[in-house]
C-alpha cells in the first residue's frame, strides 16, 4: 500500500469523512503540502505527544490537572456533569458556566453493558466529598441512556447532601415551534416561567 | 494556542469538514492515540515526504514517473486528459481503461483567470509528438469550463493529426429517467443506440 492509499485509509475512520470525502481531503493535502499537510502532521504528532485527559475532571489537556481544573478564579463548588468531552466544550463556547466540570465517558447503556463502573462515576463522589461541592449540575443527553444515568446519579448522589439540578428543558433559542417536536413543547409548557423573569 | 486547538483549526481547513464536525473528528483521534492518531501523523508525514506530482501526466504518485506511466502493459498510445487527478481515480476505480493518462490541473475559466498557460496543455502537445499517440479521450466535466476546455484541446490539437474524443453523453447506469434532468435525456436520446449493440 503506498502512502498515498494510507492516508486515504486512515482519513476515511474519521467521523464525517467515509471514503470518497477521504479521497477528496487526501488529495486537498497532497496538493498543500507546506500550508497543510506538513502542518497537520506535525499537529497531530504534537498532539499524541501532549494531549491527555485530566485526571482530576477528564477533560481534554495538555496539561493535568487541566486548565479549568487550575483556574482559581472558577467557582470549585459547582460541578457540571457531561457525557464526553464534545459536551463540556460546547458549554465552554457558550460561555455561560464559569464552575468546574466532570466528564463520565459515557452514559448508562444495558444494551451496551456499560455499567455504572465502567464510567467516571466513583471519581465524582470522591470529588464531592473532597473538594466541598455544593451543587453537581447534569448536563446529560435527553436520551433513554442520558435520563437513566441522570437518575442513576441523583439516587447515588442523594446521601452526599449535595444539591443535585439538571439542565432546563424548553424551546430552544430561534427555534420554531413549528418544527419542534410534542415533547419538548410539553416540558417548555408545563415549565413556562412569568414574562417579567429573566 | 493548544495543540488540540491548532489539530481542530488544521482539520477544519479539510474539504467535507467544518468547524463543527472537525471538533469531532479532533476528539475522535485524541481518544485513539495509538490506533489512529500517531498513524495517522506518521502517514502524513511520510506522504509529505513522497507524494508529488508524476513529471509526466501529473497524477500524484510516490514515484516518479508514476506507476501508470511507468506500466509498460499500458497502452501508452491512448492518452486519457482530465481536470484533476480525483477524475484519473475515479476512472482508474471503473477498471475500463488501461492506456495513459494526461492531468490539466483545472479548466479554462475567464472568470478565474485560468488561460491555457494555466494548464498542463503544452506538455500534453509535447507529449502526442514525442510518444506517438493515436487517441486523445477528453473525460472533462460537463460545465461550460469542461466544455469550453474540451473544444479549446479538440482546436490546439487538431494540426497533430491525433483522434481527438471524448465520454459519451448518456443516462447514468442505475438512474431513473424521471430524476434526470431535460439536457442529459436530449443527449442520450439524440445518441441513442441499436439494442443489438453492447
Amino acid at each position: 500500500m503506498t502512502e498515498i492509499d494510507r492516508v486515504i485509509q486512515l482519513l476515511a475512520k474519521l467521523p464525517g469523512l467515509g471514503p470518497r470525502s477521504a479521497r477528496r481531503a487526501a488529495l486537498f493535502l497532497f496538493k498543500r503540502r507546506e500550508s497543510l499537510l506538513l502542518p497537520l502532521a506535525q499537529a497531530l504528532a504534537e498532539s499524541a505527544e501532549r494531549v491527555r485527559a485530566c485526571g482530576n475532571c477528564g477533560n481534554l489537556d495538555t496539561v493535568d490537572p487541566c486548565e479549568i481544573c487550575a483556574d482559581g478564579r472558577r467557582d470549585g463548588r459547582r460541578i457540571c456533569v457531561v457525557e464526553d468531552v464534545a459536551d463540556l466544550w460546547a458549554i465552554e463556547r457558550s460561555g455561560a458556566f464559569s464552575g468546574g466540570y466532570h466528564v463520565l465517558g459515557g452514559t448508562l447503556s444495558a444494551l451496551e453493558g456499560v455499567g455504572p463502573d465502567e464510567l467516571r462515576i466513583e471519581p465524582l463522589v470522591a470529588r464531592i466529598a473532597r473538594e466541598g461541592v455544593a451543587e453537581i449540575i447534569l448536563a446529560l443527553s435527553t436520551t433513554v441512556e442520558g435520563q437513566t444515568t441522570a437518575h442513576y446519579l441523583a439516587d447515588r448522589l442523594g446521601p452526599s447532601g449535595v444539591a443535585v439540578t439538571r439542565l432546563a428543558h424548553g424551546v430552544p433559542m430561534g427555534g420554531e415551534l413549528d418544527y419542534l417536536d410534542e415533547g419538548t413543547l410539553a416540558a417548555a409548557l408545563a415549565a413556562r416561567r412569568p414574562m417579567q423573569e429573566r
